[in-house]
């Protein structure tokens, strides 16, 4: 079974498959579809953001190889058009080699290309067995983090971590979603996130559909709210977590953990196990990515600093282990967030 | 000799006087002038913002009544007229009420209307005492503020504290200013300050006007830079001091105290001994102003979160003096902020 997804659906009618993506550009202000019935079309949603998010981008990628398999197209240089739509995101070449590795198998391992429909079949297969496999990983996350929330919680968020980003319900607002359903969710905190207000824009947009009471707040505003003893719990998801626990996260979620601690609020950071990169030893270990001027300079298209105006605007910050009240996985809680825990869980998954 | 002013002009050419204002909405994008010839033009100027700032507010107030009176209006009118224009602005109200003062002194105490041009020239000339006094206070502050800053610092701010709001070079600002003249200033880092973006649309503009190498960053930003190493000094403005040495500021300066704090760099609220308000005895006496959710859903008429979003929205928030280094103010540096040390204030000026 396909997971129902937000933000993307597989259409097999008649006349030819097409990806439907949810436009997530176009939000809050609209929700507006955008079919794509070739790979130029698919490349370009991703390169545009139409469709984004971790997880999401692997879905993404592996049902883009089922969609040229489904066309007929050479399947081979689709795949290499749809990864390099967005070249820095990781999950996106990896949904993508997942489902090219089952289309070429479909040949039997021959070394040639496979039968149209027995290719397409299992470069799909594969697309849905990862949107399954994040759903699931969703559903244990959530599972694993309800643990965490008291009754009455008021849980402040950061970014956007929800279905928009994931076939399942996503990483710390699957949390929050199942705090909800089990009647412990007395408010969330929704930080607006600059500067691509993805907590406003996307969160906001998450916890209206899912009707969870929530309010939206600049991300200064979040130390005075702490301060108020409004808050219970922050919850965050994560872009990259290195080998010493340190977590690689939207830019805010570093001061986030620290006024948490200033006011001994549990600070619990969502992420699956495939977001731990053994291969980074440590937080000063991940590379920053330093992205444009014009992000912080305009707002929603419109300037607010004198045209020509520098910024220092990096996408990420790292919170370091020791902020950290808890990492919840879909294997279990990490707590404390230590390399000798987090090894645990690199031996459990034999990555 | 009044001082030269940024946010305003008084005009007095032979076709009848006006006051000139920087129109502030219209900045960054645009550097555009509103002359105000009548009250009702220079009140619907105040609430629109068009000028703004608590010392810039008492200037203006005491402006617009010269300018009544040098029309042959009813100043008392006027003056109460003016005074309503931001209801909360105190030194808008206390601007207005030294001019009249002089205006109705100006009639020798007989309690008569004062004669048109003597009234006139005495309102005129307790506005410009006000600039005056004003200009000087941030001097002074600019002074004894120098020396808490070494060579070669990177300052962090936080909202708008120069020429824009103050008939001199402001508080915060001001320290800034003088240190980048002494050659002590690398880089000026601007906190864009969310809501309504004082730092990236004001600070920014100013700050390119004095030729100062800057950066915007947006708020949840901040964090990274300190964990950089990239701040030596956190230099903020205030808007009241409590008497216990709680500083209540834009939102969001909490949040980089208790940063600033956490990595040992110093940080320090520069304010005029006006600010501070010996009648509150503490931080939690202080009532914090809550704003419209739409300050934080919409920007400039574009929405950035869905139609109807709560939002969590306060004006100021407040910061102990336990997390405050020095306050620097034009009688000198009060180091550590403690009542004691704040109530020799108000004996030396006594208020």
């Amino acid at each position: 079974m396909t997971p129902q997804m937000t933000a993307l659906r597989w259409l097999d009618p008649p006349d030819g498959p097409a990806i439907v993506l949810l436009d997530q550009t176009r939000l809050p202000v609209e929700e507006s579809y955008l079919t794509c019935t070739d790979i130029p079309q698919l490349v370009d949603a991703i390169g545009r953001l139409v469709v984004r998010g971790a997880p999401m981008l692997g879905v993404a990628g592996a049902f883009g190889v089922g969609l040229a398999a489904a066309r007929g197209d050479d399947v081979e240089a689709a795949a290499t058009a749809i990864a390099a739509a967005r070249p820095t995101a990781v999950n996106l070449s990896w949904g993508v080699r997942r489902a090219l590795a089952a289309w070429r198998a479909a040949a039997g391992g021959t070394g040639l290309v496979p039968a149209r429909n027995e290719g397409a079949k299992a470069a799909l297969a594969e697309a849905r067995a990862i949107a399954e496999q994040d759903a699931a990983a969703s559903a244990a996350m959530a599972l694993h983090g309800l643990e965490l929330v008291p009754p009455g919680a008021r849980i402040l968020t950061h970014c956007n971590t929800g279905g928009l980003v994931s076939a399942g319900a996503g990483t710390a607002f699957a949390v929050i979603l199942a705090a909800y359903q089990a009647g412990r969710l007395e408010r969330l905190w929704v930080d607006e996130t600059r500067p691509l207000l993805q907590g406003a824009r996307l969160t906001a947009w998450e916890a209206r559909r899912a009707g969870i009471p929530h309010s939206v707040l600049a991300d200064g505003a979040a130390g005075s709210l702490l301060a108020a003893g409004e808050v219970d719990l922050v919850l965050t998801g994560a872009d990259r977590i290195a080998a010493d626990g340190s977590v690689a996260n939207k830019v805010g979620t570093y001061g986030l953990a620290v006024l948490a601690r200033h006011h001994n609020v549990p600070f619990v950071v969502v992420a699956p196990v495939s977001t731990v990169d053994f291969a980074t030893p440590d937080g000063r270990s991940i590379t920053v990515e330093y992205r444009p001027a014009s992000e912080v300079a305009n707002l929603a298209g419109h300037p607010v600093a004198p045209a020509g105006t520098e910024a220092y605007n990096p996408a990420f910050d790292v919170t370091p282990a020791e902020l950290i009240t808890a990492l919840v996985t879909e294997e279990g809680l990490i707590h404390p967030v230590t390399p000798g825990n987090l090894r645990v869980l690199d031996a459990a998954t034999c990555r």
